[in-house]
Protein backbone atom coordinates (compact mmCIF):
# COMPACT_ATOMS: atom_id res chain seq x y z
CA UNK A 1 0.00 0.00 0.00
CA UNK A 2 1.10 3.60 -0.65
CA UNK A 3 0.00 6.61 0.84
CA UNK A 4 -0.21 10.40 -0.73
CA UNK A 5 0.04 13.61 1.35
CA UNK A 6 -1.98 16.30 0.50
CA UNK A 7 -2.42 19.63 2.05
CA UNK A 8 -5.32 21.43 0.54
CA UNK A 9 -5.77 25.21 0.73
CA UNK A 10 -9.50 26.01 0.85
CA UNK A 11 -12.48 24.50 2.15
CA UNK A 12 -13.77 23.11 -0.99
CA UNK A 13 -11.61 22.56 -3.58
CA UNK A 14 -10.66 19.45 -6.14
CA UNK A 15 -7.30 18.48 -5.98
CA UNK A 16 -5.99 17.20 -9.23
CA UNK A 17 -3.70 13.97 -7.87
CA UNK A 18 -3.52 12.23 -11.25
CA UNK A 19 0.59 12.53 -11.23
CA UNK A 20 1.12 11.69 -7.45
CA UNK A 21 -1.24 8.76 -8.09
CA UNK A 22 0.94 7.58 -10.97
CA UNK A 23 4.08 7.69 -8.73
CA UNK A 24 2.19 5.55 -6.42
CA UNK A 25 0.92 2.99 -8.76
CA UNK A 26 4.38 2.67 -9.86
CA UNK A 27 6.05 1.56 -6.67
CA UNK A 28 3.24 -0.78 -6.34
CA UNK A 29 3.56 -4.70 -7.76
CA UNK A 30 0.66 -4.60 -10.31
CA UNK A 31 1.61 -4.31 -14.15
CA UNK A 32 -1.32 -4.78 -15.21
CA UNK A 33 -4.29 -4.58 -13.37
CA UNK A 34 -6.64 -2.15 -11.62
CA UNK A 35 -6.04 0.00 -8.49
CA UNK A 36 -8.29 1.43 -5.75
CA UNK A 37 -7.62 5.15 -4.79
CA UNK A 38 -8.87 5.12 -1.37
CA UNK A 39 -9.67 8.26 0.89
CA UNK A 40 -9.62 7.31 4.65
CA UNK A 41 -11.42 10.55 5.49
CA UNK A 42 -15.25 11.40 5.87
CA UNK A 43 -15.48 15.25 4.74
CA UNK A 44 -13.13 14.39 1.35
CA UNK A 45 -14.02 12.16 -1.16
CA UNK A 46 -12.23 10.98 -4.55
CA UNK A 47 -13.73 11.62 -8.57
CA UNK A 48 -12.33 10.83 -11.70
CA UNK A 49 -13.68 13.65 -14.43
CA UNK A 50 -11.76 15.95 -16.94
CA UNK A 51 -9.00 17.36 -15.70
CA UNK A 52 -7.62 19.66 -18.91
CA UNK A 53 -10.11 22.72 -18.29
CA UNK A 54 -9.56 23.35 -14.51
CA UNK A 55 -13.56 25.08 -14.45
CA UNK A 56 -15.10 21.66 -14.80
CA UNK A 57 -13.57 21.35 -11.03
CA UNK A 58 -14.70 24.55 -10.62
CA UNK A 59 -18.15 24.07 -11.49
CA UNK A 60 -19.00 20.95 -9.96
CA UNK A 61 -17.53 22.58 -6.93
CA UNK A 62 -19.62 25.49 -6.99
CA UNK A 63 -22.52 22.94 -8.04
CA UNK A 64 -22.20 21.12 -4.88
CA UNK A 65 -21.85 23.99 -2.47
CA UNK A 66 -24.99 25.20 -3.97
CA UNK A 67 -26.92 22.05 -3.48
CA UNK A 68 -25.57 21.21 -0.17
CA UNK A 69 -25.54 24.26 1.42
CA UNK A 70 -23.31 24.46 4.43
CA UNK A 71 -25.98 25.25 6.92
CA UNK A 72 -29.62 24.19 6.48
CA UNK A 73 -30.57 22.88 10.13
CA UNK A 74 -28.89 20.09 10.70
CA UNK A 75 -28.41 18.00 13.97
CA UNK A 76 -24.61 16.96 13.58
CA UNK A 77 -23.15 19.96 16.02
CA UNK A 78 -19.50 19.82 14.72
CA UNK A 79 -20.94 22.40 11.47
CA UNK A 80 -19.97 19.83 8.94
CA UNK A 81 -22.60 17.63 8.09
CA UNK A 82 -22.85 19.61 4.46
CA UNK A 83 -19.03 17.97 3.82
CA UNK A 84 -19.86 14.63 4.70
CA UNK A 85 -22.85 14.68 2.35
CA UNK A 86 -20.74 15.73 -0.61
CA UNK A 87 -18.30 13.16 0.35
CA UNK A 88 -21.18 10.64 0.26
CA UNK A 89 -22.27 12.13 -3.13
CA UNK A 90 -18.55 11.67 -5.00
CA UNK A 91 -17.87 8.87 -3.31
CA UNK A 92 -14.77 8.17 -1.07
CA UNK A 93 -13.15 5.69 -3.71
CA UNK A 94 -12.09 5.22 -7.16
CA UNK A 95 -11.17 2.46 -9.41
CA UNK A 96 -7.65 3.01 -11.61
CA UNK A 97 -7.29 1.01 -14.78
CA UNK A 98 -3.51 0.09 -14.45
CA UNK A 99 -1.32 -0.97 -17.69
CA UNK A 100 2.48 -1.48 -17.94
CA UNK A 101 2.91 -0.35 -14.15
CA UNK A 102 1.10 3.03 -14.96
CA UNK A 103 -2.34 4.25 -14.56
CA UNK A 104 -4.69 4.14 -17.94
CA UNK A 105 -6.85 7.06 -17.82
CA UNK A 106 -9.13 8.11 -20.63
CA UNK A 107 -8.19 10.89 -22.95
CA UNK A 108 -9.44 13.79 -20.67
CA UNK A 109 -9.23 12.53 -17.47
CA UNK A 110 -7.91 13.21 -13.95
CA UNK A 111 -7.70 11.49 -10.83
CA UNK A 112 -9.44 14.33 -7.80
CA UNK A 113 -8.53 14.55 -3.89
CA UNK A 114 -12.37 16.69 -3.28
CA UNK A 115 -11.74 18.60 0.04
CA UNK A 116 -15.29 19.83 1.60
CA UNK A 117 -14.17 20.82 4.58
CA UNK A 118 -10.72 22.07 4.05
CA UNK A 119 -7.84 23.45 4.56
CA UNK A 120 -6.74 20.13 6.06
CA UNK A 121 -3.61 17.55 5.52
CA UNK A 122 -5.32 14.78 4.19
CA UNK A 123 -3.80 11.23 3.06
CA UNK A 124 -5.08 8.54 0.25
CA UNK A 125 -4.19 5.03 -0.27
CA UNK A 126 -3.57 3.99 -3.07
CA UNK A 127 -3.26 0.06 -3.00
CA UNK A 128 -3.66 -2.83 -5.29
CA UNK A 129 -7.10 -4.80 -6.23
CA UNK A 130 -5.94 -7.36 -8.74
CA UNK A 131 -4.52 -9.39 -10.49
CA UNK B 1 -18.90 -15.06 -0.71
CA UNK B 2 -19.92 -14.38 2.18
CA UNK B 3 -23.92 -12.85 2.84
CA UNK B 4 -24.76 -10.63 5.07
CA UNK B 5 -28.56 -10.28 6.47
CA UNK B 6 -29.83 -7.13 7.33
CA UNK B 7 -33.29 -6.08 8.78
CA UNK B 8 -34.27 -2.45 8.12
CA UNK B 9 -36.61 -0.57 10.32
CA UNK B 10 -38.02 2.51 8.56
CA UNK B 11 -38.44 3.68 4.96
CA UNK B 12 -34.98 5.37 4.69
CA UNK B 13 -32.68 5.45 7.17
CA UNK B 14 -28.67 4.12 7.26
CA UNK B 15 -27.61 1.16 9.12
CA UNK B 16 -24.19 0.88 10.47
CA UNK B 17 -23.12 -2.42 9.00
CA UNK B 18 -19.44 -1.99 10.03
CA UNK B 19 -19.28 -5.16 12.53
CA UNK B 20 -20.67 -6.95 10.33
CA UNK B 21 -18.80 -6.74 7.20
CA UNK B 22 -15.82 -7.39 9.91
CA UNK B 23 -16.95 -10.78 10.76
CA UNK B 24 -17.82 -11.09 6.57
CA UNK B 25 -14.08 -10.61 5.96
CA UNK B 26 -12.86 -12.79 8.52
CA UNK B 27 -14.50 -15.37 6.87
CA UNK B 28 -13.00 -14.80 3.74
CA UNK B 29 -9.83 -16.22 1.93
CA UNK B 30 -7.88 -12.94 2.21
CA UNK B 31 -5.57 -11.53 4.30
CA UNK B 32 -4.71 -8.32 2.79
CA UNK B 33 -6.59 -6.75 -0.08
CA UNK B 34 -9.32 -5.09 -0.85
CA UNK B 35 -13.08 -6.56 -0.17
CA UNK B 36 -16.14 -5.37 -2.23
CA UNK B 37 -19.18 -4.87 -0.24
CA UNK B 38 -22.23 -5.33 -3.31
CA UNK B 39 -26.01 -4.51 -2.52
CA UNK B 40 -27.84 -6.51 -4.73
CA UNK B 41 -31.09 -4.51 -4.61
CA UNK B 42 -32.03 -1.36 -6.61
CA UNK B 43 -33.43 0.75 -3.96
CA UNK B 44 -30.77 -0.07 -1.12
CA UNK B 45 -27.21 1.34 -1.77
CA UNK B 46 -23.87 1.11 0.46
CA UNK B 47 -21.45 3.98 1.83
CA UNK B 48 -18.68 4.82 3.67
CA UNK B 49 -18.43 7.76 6.07
CA UNK B 50 -18.57 9.23 9.59
CA UNK B 51 -19.90 6.57 11.95
CA UNK B 52 -19.06 8.28 15.47
CA UNK B 53 -22.12 10.96 15.48
CA UNK B 54 -25.27 9.30 14.47
CA UNK B 55 -26.56 12.54 13.66
CA UNK B 56 -24.16 12.42 10.19
CA UNK B 57 -25.81 9.58 9.02
CA UNK B 58 -29.52 11.62 9.96
CA UNK B 59 -28.67 14.78 8.05
CA UNK B 60 -27.34 12.63 4.70
CA UNK B 61 -30.82 11.20 5.19
CA UNK B 62 -32.47 14.02 5.25
CA UNK B 63 -30.54 15.91 2.61
CA UNK B 64 -31.63 12.83 0.15
CA UNK B 65 -35.59 12.98 1.29
CA UNK B 66 -35.53 16.59 0.89
CA UNK B 67 -33.71 16.74 -2.71
CA UNK B 68 -35.09 13.83 -3.58
CA UNK B 69 -38.57 13.94 -3.21
CA UNK B 70 -41.14 10.58 -2.86
CA UNK B 71 -43.26 12.60 -4.82
CA UNK B 72 -42.72 14.23 -8.00
CA UNK B 73 -44.73 13.24 -11.06
CA UNK B 74 -42.57 10.01 -11.80
CA UNK B 75 -43.41 7.87 -13.98
CA UNK B 76 -42.14 4.36 -12.88
CA UNK B 77 -45.85 3.28 -11.45
CA UNK B 78 -44.55 1.13 -7.97
CA UNK B 79 -43.89 4.94 -6.21
CA UNK B 80 -40.48 4.47 -5.23
CA UNK B 81 -38.38 6.24 -8.10
CA UNK B 82 -37.32 8.48 -5.28
CA UNK B 83 -35.24 5.09 -3.72
CA UNK B 84 -34.11 4.16 -7.16
CA UNK B 85 -32.49 7.78 -7.46
CA UNK B 86 -31.24 7.99 -3.70
CA UNK B 87 -29.35 4.43 -4.46
CA UNK B 88 -27.66 5.81 -7.99
CA UNK B 89 -26.45 8.57 -5.87
CA UNK B 90 -24.96 6.60 -2.47
CA UNK B 91 -23.60 3.59 -4.86
CA UNK B 92 -24.60 0.40 -5.14
CA UNK B 93 -21.33 -1.14 -3.77
CA UNK B 94 -18.25 -0.03 -1.66
CA UNK B 95 -14.53 -1.52 -1.61
CA UNK B 96 -12.90 -1.53 1.84
CA UNK B 97 -9.20 -1.86 2.14
CA UNK B 98 -8.70 -5.56 4.29
CA UNK B 99 -5.19 -5.81 6.44
CA UNK B 100 -4.47 -8.99 8.53
CA UNK B 101 -7.80 -10.46 7.83
CA UNK B 102 -10.09 -7.37 9.20
CA UNK B 103 -11.31 -4.40 7.02
CA UNK B 104 -8.66 -1.23 7.79
CA UNK B 105 -11.00 2.12 7.51
CA UNK B 106 -9.88 5.21 8.14
CA UNK B 107 -10.09 6.28 12.18
CA UNK B 108 -13.52 7.85 11.91
CA UNK B 109 -15.15 5.77 8.90
CA UNK B 110 -18.07 3.15 9.12
CA UNK B 111 -19.50 1.25 6.37
CA UNK B 112 -23.14 1.91 6.42
CA UNK B 113 -26.79 -0.08 4.89
CA UNK B 114 -28.38 2.82 3.08
CA UNK B 115 -31.90 1.83 3.18
CA UNK B 116 -34.39 3.71 0.99
CA UNK B 117 -37.62 1.89 0.73
CA UNK B 118 -37.94 -0.14 3.74
CA UNK B 119 -38.42 -1.31 6.14
CA UNK B 120 -37.55 -4.91 4.44
CA UNK B 121 -34.77 -7.73 4.76
CA UNK B 122 -31.89 -6.24 2.74
CA UNK B 123 -28.90 -8.96 1.95
CA UNK B 124 -25.17 -7.63 0.83
CA UNK B 125 -22.50 -9.70 -0.81
CA UNK B 126 -19.13 -9.35 0.78
CA UNK B 127 -16.16 -10.52 -1.79
CA UNK B 128 -12.58 -10.92 -2.51
CA UNK B 129 -11.32 -8.62 -5.17
CA UNK B 130 -7.72 -8.60 -4.58
CA UNK B 131 -4.86 -10.04 -4.57
CA UNK C 1 -9.31 -6.07 -21.13
CA UNK C 2 -12.88 -6.07 -23.43
CA UNK C 3 -13.85 -3.16 -25.01
CA UNK C 4 -17.60 -2.47 -25.11
CA UNK C 5 -19.16 0.11 -28.20
CA UNK C 6 -22.37 1.79 -27.44
CA UNK C 7 -23.75 4.46 -29.60
CA UNK C 8 -26.27 6.40 -28.00
CA UNK C 9 -28.73 8.35 -29.72
CA UNK C 10 -29.99 11.07 -27.10
CA UNK C 11 -28.02 13.91 -24.88
CA UNK C 12 -29.25 12.16 -21.81
CA UNK C 13 -30.42 8.27 -21.87
CA UNK C 14 -29.72 5.43 -19.82
CA UNK C 15 -28.63 2.47 -21.70
CA UNK C 16 -28.64 -1.11 -20.45
CA UNK C 17 -25.36 -2.38 -21.32
CA UNK C 18 -26.03 -5.63 -19.12
CA UNK C 19 -26.20 -8.43 -22.19
CA UNK C 20 -23.17 -6.45 -23.38
CA UNK C 21 -20.80 -6.49 -19.97
CA UNK C 22 -22.12 -10.48 -19.90
CA UNK C 23 -20.60 -10.91 -23.25
CA UNK C 24 -17.47 -9.36 -22.31
CA UNK C 25 -16.91 -11.20 -18.86
CA UNK C 26 -17.23 -14.24 -21.15
CA UNK C 27 -14.06 -13.37 -22.68
CA UNK C 28 -12.18 -12.67 -19.42
CA UNK C 29 -9.93 -14.81 -17.95
CA UNK C 30 -11.82 -14.56 -14.42
CA UNK C 31 -14.38 -17.18 -13.60
CA UNK C 32 -15.42 -16.12 -9.92
CA UNK C 33 -14.51 -12.65 -9.03
CA UNK C 34 -15.56 -9.15 -9.75
CA UNK C 35 -15.08 -7.27 -12.85
CA UNK C 36 -14.63 -3.67 -13.16
CA UNK C 37 -16.90 -1.52 -15.81
CA UNK C 38 -15.18 1.50 -16.52
CA UNK C 39 -16.07 4.77 -18.79
CA UNK C 40 -12.87 6.58 -19.54
CA UNK C 41 -14.80 9.58 -20.24
CA UNK C 42 -15.89 12.67 -18.51
CA UNK C 43 -19.65 13.49 -19.82
CA UNK C 44 -20.75 10.01 -19.06
CA UNK C 45 -20.50 7.16 -16.37
CA UNK C 46 -22.02 3.71 -15.31
CA UNK C 47 -24.69 2.79 -12.96
CA UNK C 48 -26.41 -0.10 -11.72
CA UNK C 49 -29.80 0.04 -10.80
CA UNK C 50 -33.23 -1.34 -12.22
CA UNK C 51 -33.39 -2.45 -15.55
CA UNK C 52 -36.74 -4.63 -15.47
CA UNK C 53 -39.34 -1.13 -15.94
CA UNK C 54 -37.68 1.67 -18.05
CA UNK C 55 -39.15 4.42 -16.12
CA UNK C 56 -36.85 3.85 -13.53
CA UNK C 57 -33.88 4.61 -15.50
CA UNK C 58 -36.33 7.53 -17.64
CA UNK C 59 -37.04 8.86 -13.67
CA UNK C 60 -33.06 8.93 -13.20
CA UNK C 61 -32.35 10.81 -16.06
CA UNK C 62 -35.21 13.93 -15.41
CA UNK C 63 -34.06 13.78 -11.93
CA UNK C 64 -30.36 14.66 -12.56
CA UNK C 65 -31.48 17.04 -15.92
CA UNK C 66 -33.84 19.51 -13.29
CA UNK C 67 -31.22 19.18 -10.51
CA UNK C 68 -28.69 19.70 -12.62
CA UNK C 69 -29.26 22.58 -15.22
CA UNK C 70 -28.05 22.47 -18.25
CA UNK C 71 -27.65 26.08 -17.93
CA UNK C 72 -26.71 27.47 -14.31
CA UNK C 73 -23.88 30.01 -15.19
CA UNK C 74 -21.05 27.49 -15.38
CA UNK C 75 -17.44 29.03 -15.98
CA UNK C 76 -16.65 26.23 -18.52
CA UNK C 77 -16.68 27.22 -22.02
CA UNK C 78 -17.61 24.31 -23.65
CA UNK C 79 -21.55 24.32 -21.73
CA UNK C 80 -21.14 20.77 -20.79
CA UNK C 81 -20.49 21.52 -17.41
CA UNK C 82 -23.79 19.87 -16.49
CA UNK C 83 -22.92 16.65 -17.95
CA UNK C 84 -19.11 16.59 -16.23
CA UNK C 85 -21.36 16.77 -12.82
CA UNK C 86 -24.24 13.87 -13.87
CA UNK C 87 -21.39 11.78 -13.92
CA UNK C 88 -19.03 12.68 -10.95
CA UNK C 89 -23.13 11.88 -8.96
CA UNK C 90 -23.29 8.53 -10.80
CA UNK C 91 -20.00 7.46 -10.56
CA UNK C 92 -17.84 6.70 -13.66
CA UNK C 93 -17.63 2.80 -12.89
CA UNK C 94 -19.25 -0.03 -10.95
CA UNK C 95 -17.85 -3.32 -9.88
CA UNK C 96 -20.06 -6.28 -11.11
CA UNK C 97 -20.07 -9.77 -9.07
CA UNK C 98 -18.46 -12.92 -11.15
CA UNK C 99 -20.32 -16.28 -10.90
CA UNK C 100 -19.30 -19.47 -13.48
CA UNK C 101 -17.79 -16.78 -15.50
CA UNK C 102 -20.71 -14.76 -15.62
CA UNK C 103 -22.25 -11.44 -13.69
CA UNK C 104 -23.92 -12.25 -10.63
CA UNK C 105 -26.56 -9.42 -10.59
CA UNK C 106 -29.31 -8.82 -8.07
CA UNK C 107 -32.75 -10.13 -9.52
CA UNK C 108 -33.47 -6.43 -10.77
CA UNK C 109 -30.33 -5.02 -11.61
CA UNK C 110 -28.95 -4.30 -14.73
CA UNK C 111 -26.05 -2.24 -15.87
CA UNK C 112 -26.59 0.99 -17.67
CA UNK C 113 -24.09 3.35 -19.44
CA UNK C 114 -25.30 6.77 -18.17
CA UNK C 115 -24.90 9.86 -21.29
CA UNK C 116 -24.82 12.62 -20.39
CA UNK C 117 -23.61 14.45 -23.17
CA UNK C 118 -24.94 12.94 -26.26
CA UNK C 119 -25.31 11.46 -29.09
CA UNK C 120 -22.24 10.13 -29.47
CA UNK C 121 -20.14 6.80 -29.41
CA UNK C 122 -19.19 6.05 -26.28
CA UNK C 123 -16.80 2.86 -24.80
CA UNK C 124 -16.71 1.17 -21.58
CA UNK C 125 -13.77 -1.08 -20.25
CA UNK C 126 -14.29 -4.21 -18.62
CA UNK C 127 -11.45 -5.87 -16.64
CA UNK C 128 -10.62 -8.21 -13.88
CA UNK C 129 -10.44 -6.87 -10.53
CA UNK C 130 -9.73 -10.49 -8.74
CA UNK C 131 -8.75 -13.65 -7.91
Amino acid sequence: MQRILVSTSRREQLVDITRRVAEAVAQLPLEDGVALVYCPHTTAGVAINEGYDPDVAGDATRWLSKRVPRDAGYAHAEGNSDAHIKAIITGNSQLVPVAGGSPALGRWQAIFLCEFDGPRERELWVTVTGR
